[in-house]
């Protein structure tokens, strides 16, 4: 997105000493930012980390998010946004009637028009029934960065029967999301069993000393299985795109 | 323990008005306890709780420990120390040749002359090497209730099928005590494959988020197995004490 | 319930190479589980653990519990919910006409039509008043366990001659539920009077530094009486359900 | 201990417009302020508070401590330290004789020539022997308030008779200081039984989830005994102080 | 209240032998306890504690509390209730026409017809205007303790000469209740002015790092000011409670 | 406000023995409060402290506020409120036609007729959009001040660019407030480009780990840039007033 | 490792009804462990995680650890052990002269004599010097695991054009550990930059309210950069082991 | 620092399309960088930031903190490390022998030989005694900024005429910073009579609940007193940098 004659007339000034090093630098950085007025949007994102910038509607007026997916959306963005409320969703479905909501997961997606390949397998993984909303999140999000993406449900530690039934599917992922509240030691069970790094979200579901994921968080952090890493308390988000990142680059190396 | 005659010595007082309820009370307790000085004894707790006191010698001075242990044994106790120092542990083995140190678990035994039968099955499970001392403290405190011991160690839940091998040992025991540390899986996993209480004790062992062992505490109640009640942080003691007193009474049952 | 010419069938398959020893025992697994689409139900559960899988009817939606109810129903299983709304139990109650709702303690049965003899005493104890939403849980799924359940109110610390007073119905029971809140002493008095285990329940009653029940929950993993083991705060399920296991276990051992 | 005739002097500059507000408040102050250097002592502090300043000795250099020690001396204070070390001790005896050192409560005083008569009733009561540094710490310093102090060790709560042994000796107190660890009930149970206040002191006993006492802070702070009133963990000094404050100003008004 | 006959009678039974000991005491309790379903009365508390039982009114039903006051009022108690919400107030001020509510301060209370005279000076400090609602529990407490009650409003820490102006009413106090959020700093400047015990009440008012009084608490547990001690967060009850105490017992003294 | 003549008065009185030293100083003392019933004003705030007093809204009643604003309206003062809610500002605009509420800061103001020239700079930065209320109450706070205040919003730590870009302006302050919330990073990357005093602001903006914004304040707390220093937790208020008060005096020594 | 000869034999067992489905699964399981008295080895790990069991060797006796180094060494694993102390190595390096102890990371390899080829490209990054015992640990785990690893030093967030300096390198890899204590913000400004995995390791390097590392901890659960997940505080192994397995995976798809 | 020719042939290669962007800026950033091995001097700092940077030793090899000392001393840096053990400083005093080594506050300096003269007045308060190391460390820091330092010890709050008697010297200063263990209310009470910024050190100086220095940071985060920032618990270098910082920049503005 850099314009690089731009560039060369900076290099220019900076030479003939009418901008220092400082404001040469800064003016090339403005170049990939897009100021809608309550945020500056990272259209470099996509360049330096491998996908662009996701927004997190929480707290945003519906106003400030419709002028960030327009914003987005014309710079050809895959728009995805997490944390949306359904009467914000309500709103912007009617704006954006490409874009589709998922009320559980509370994500919300304008797909690009041009379908991509998947590009590697991510297996998500809930406890129970109660961590849905997170491991949708997580879903939508693995589904978005590219990945295709298997949902196994409801295989707590105390019914180890259950896992087994679907080692075939975890063990043929390229990066597992395990979705957990309570004690979260899900992570640690299939972590056992696997060749892959397991990224485990702890969940807020329970009570009394759960607090608000706490124990999860911590039981997951003490893991010992070695090839378990930890994300925020609910952050679907966060475990699925990872997960997908993880198993984009792995299926790279293959496709190379 | 209670002299009858001189309850009914105090009774009589009481009719007469020569004493209040409540010092007729306070009175006939008196007679239960037995002061060394450092501390009061409880001689009536044996019948009241299923087994006589035991003494917490951590920060105590050999010399009150001796004298605890003086009186204890004259009255026909089963002695029980936990928590000895290896140097608190030096001298009293010298003063009672009939007692045993345990250096790893730091208990301390003045066993009965007279053999009494085991009386129920007590299986104590570790999830690693290093809860062995708090998994030492259990099994002798479980023998000293009288229970049938079995220890398992080193099943830890990223090796699913290393507590497969052992389940014959597990489902057979009255009540299990399972020592774990970091995220305090274990006791979930065992929970899942009995019909018997499992006394989760969980250890300091970890480091970092495992914050002194309030992972492992924090997970363990949590647990998602119904059947798995938790006792303190490296409370070795109490898991051997409480998986006794339930093997002790189911035993009782089938003895009846 | 798992079918044994099936398993016969699998053993031939993994005898002629046709199936790995993992697939193998998958497929045995499977046949123990039943898929409702939300939830994978432990059908072996009872055969394993002494009771069959209870639903935590909290963030589950009525269609996915009728379904579940349905399921478990069908297997004939004595039915069982905890923490059901008011709102999910009016749809249950008219899906299941059998079913009965406990409003204070939220928890739903459809017991079985054949009675079965009560199988152990169990005590159910509150500190206060405010501690009964969490005592009636413990109570109701005592019973369901089948134990012979009594329960004594509002006994707290402060005025120790109502716990004295209720003593003789205590020391009758083969495992006794504590249920208090604020600095939770309760226990600790409870268990320095009887010679069963003491399943203690801390509470969020109270406010300020009671913190949520952290403060009962930390006063009772410290309790100095050595029969006292902890379950989470709030968890009247737990605490009922261990009480009843081991009243089970104990009157098993009585009548064989 | 202020001089009127330099206060007089000081009001006049005042008026004469020599002094502003601010500065004539300073110069009256600073006539109550032993300044030696390491420490600006507080000479003013008996007539405003019943008892002149104590030394908390942890952490000064024996130095510092002995200047303190010869200039509150030099004023007539009944010198008082507290936390001393027998490192710090040693030395001090050695240049105060009159002084005595408690090593278990480790507390040091000088005491006045002067007997004064004792002025109230303090009782202190010890949850468990390894409470008794602390509970020294509170006896000294009750002491020094002028009280007369009775001591009641090791009745802890899960022996209940021993408690009720000894209620003619606490019912009697003008305030009770109640030293305990581990959970901290007693204090509870303690003031279930008194019409005195109760200043509960938890102690650093315990292990695990006592977190370094916060157990026993939590559990009294939230006592369902309306007379519970708590200091720091390990304080007692604080502890011996109040009580020793409420005995003097009770016994104060009945010798009126 | 306990009937004398009745407990000769009991006595006699003892001395036959058609009493254990535990039968009897646990008899002679039962006569001073009175049952109203929800809860067991303490009517022996006032003889034992100073005070008549108070009444807890959060969580409790209207009919609950209403059978509870009238119990007690039929037994001739100072009925007194905290943590009442202004629906329950309306429909208790309807059916005990005398009582008083304050809705401030959220007590209820039915006063005894005759008026007893106060028996000491209690001084309530509150920091900030937000304070109030806990301040006016303390006040309604200690008043209806018997005390005289003076309530300095206001006098933050950050204003240090409005404190200045008000200690003449704080020094003539026999008991000081300070009720302060955020820091909590209040209760160490207004302890090193006076020479009589200070409450401190932390209160949940502030925001952030207020963590809902905690600052508060740590800071009042840890005040320089000897003559400090502390109650539970919002505990305005305890605060008024123990002042009262403190007063009632100081001027007890005088007036003998 | 304080009048000579009067403190003239007081000393003579002081002087001739009428009034002790105490009550002199009391009685100047309070000549510079104003007493508005639910309030005690500092009206010498500005003096000692270089700003008046401000008005913290929430908790208080409309008609409080209300008094207090004309108490401080008389005496000339920049009257100026914070944490007000909509509800409360609807009232107060009404009766002050001359103050402006800022519903996304929540401040109200009551600005002084005469318009003073702006003392210092200060430059306001938000990692993100939803940090911006705390943001609006240092502007509207910085702006009360006096200070020239510029922002800059949405300057996230993951998109290094967007603060290179604002360097410039940033480099121009006296003093930065940054207001951050979930990790709290972007202190720590100011402060390393910046010769001025950072204030920073955690904020509660986040989920899960961010625990109410604890893990922002204890990241601002151990930054590694020397000149962050922190405020409370959402205290955009202490923000832009410490960053205010460094501006001004920074500009004074400027303007001498 | 499994002998299938073995399987057979049991499946027939199995088939014959001489061996239930449990037994079955157990004997062949039990064929995967290797039991060496204090420890089970998990034999089968390689297959399973790809990687073998690794030996944490704090807390464990010389003696068992050197049974286990025997034990694994004749199965052909590639021996390696973490957190050893200098104690500990000096007798190791004694009897497996083919091992190599890092004083500062603490580890202990014994490597297969035949030389494999680096799998994938792994950067590690510490924000400051005291980082390095951490991010040693991290790099000799990473290498074990077959990793081809840089390590960049000391790039702590305050000096922000030290990590530019540095990006070339940080670009290329295919996995980050970024090693940081204090408030650990480094691995969010380096997650900004990059495309790949960071995994934060937070270390307990700081003071005060670091809380021994639980700053980092949280500010890196709470980073605002999506690619940036978490282990436990100080776990470089777990840092380096999960870098290595991505890396591995990563690059065995390049080479397909 | 920066070569100014070296910067115009990188913008030559630049221009030249020799270098892209990114390689131009990092290689300028290069030049600021004097890379030790175990460190990355950021040589840069003192022209951004005003002073430049400053060694942490703790947990630094002394031969490391040589190597470091050598290089800045080369480039002309006024050398001060913070942290030191005496261990270290006994080296370090041989080999630079202009050294100054603060046994207290822990602080090593070699000074430049031209004497700047000091700008601005810094003034640090102590709580009391045991504060000492800490306000050293800031005293220290303060005099290495180049101001002109006041050291007050001793004023607890408890004590309130010993602040008021040291009020003219604290009024005078441009920035004070206050240093206070236990319940850090000092703060607060000094905010109230200043007007200038108050820099709040939280020490960890205390016992029991004071949790480390804990209760002393929450206490100053929540002042009531709008002019108190908070560092970290025992920094007193942050303290002392940040008052150094705002008093040279107010006296940068006085001697423009």
């Amino acid at each position: 997105m850099n314009n690089p004659h731009e560039i060369d007339r900076l290099a220019r000034l900076l030479l003939d000493g009418h901008l220092s090093v400082e404001d040469f630098t800064g003016r090339v950085c403005e170049t990939s930012i897009a100021d809608v007025g309550e945020a500056q949007l990272d259209l470099d994102r996509s360049r330096r980390c491998g996908f662009p910038e996701v927004v997190f509607a929480q707290g945003k007026s519906v106003e400030a998010i419709e002028k960030i997916f327009a914003a987005l959306h014309s710079h050809g963005v895959d728009v995805f946004a997490t944390r949306m409320s359904p009467e914000q969703a309500a709103v912007l479905e009617a704006k954006f009637p490409d874009g589709k909501y998922n009320p559980v997961g509370r994500t919300f997606r304008i797909p690009l028009p041009d379908s991509r390949p998947t590009t590697g397998k991510v297996a998500i993984i809930t406890a129970g029934t109660s961590d849905l909303p997170v491991a949708e999140e997580a879903r939508e999000t693995a589904i978005w960065t590219g990945a295709d993406v298997t949902t196994i449900q409801d295989v707590g530690v105390a019914g180890p029967h259950r896992l087994k039934a679907n080692l075939p599917l975890i063990e043929a992922a390229d990066a597992i999301v395990v979705v957990a509240g309570m004690e979260g030691a899900l992570p640690s069970v299939v972590g056992g069993h696997v060749a892959c790094p397991v990224i485990a979200v702890p969940t807020s579901v329970g009570y009394g000393a759960s607090f608000g994921g706490l124990a999860a968080l911590l039981g997951m952090l003490n893991s010992c299985a070695s090839n378990v890493t930890v994300v925020n308390i609910d952050a679907g988000f966060k475990g699925g795109y990872i997960a997908g990142l993880i198993a984009k680059n792995v299926a790279a190396g293959r496709s190379e």
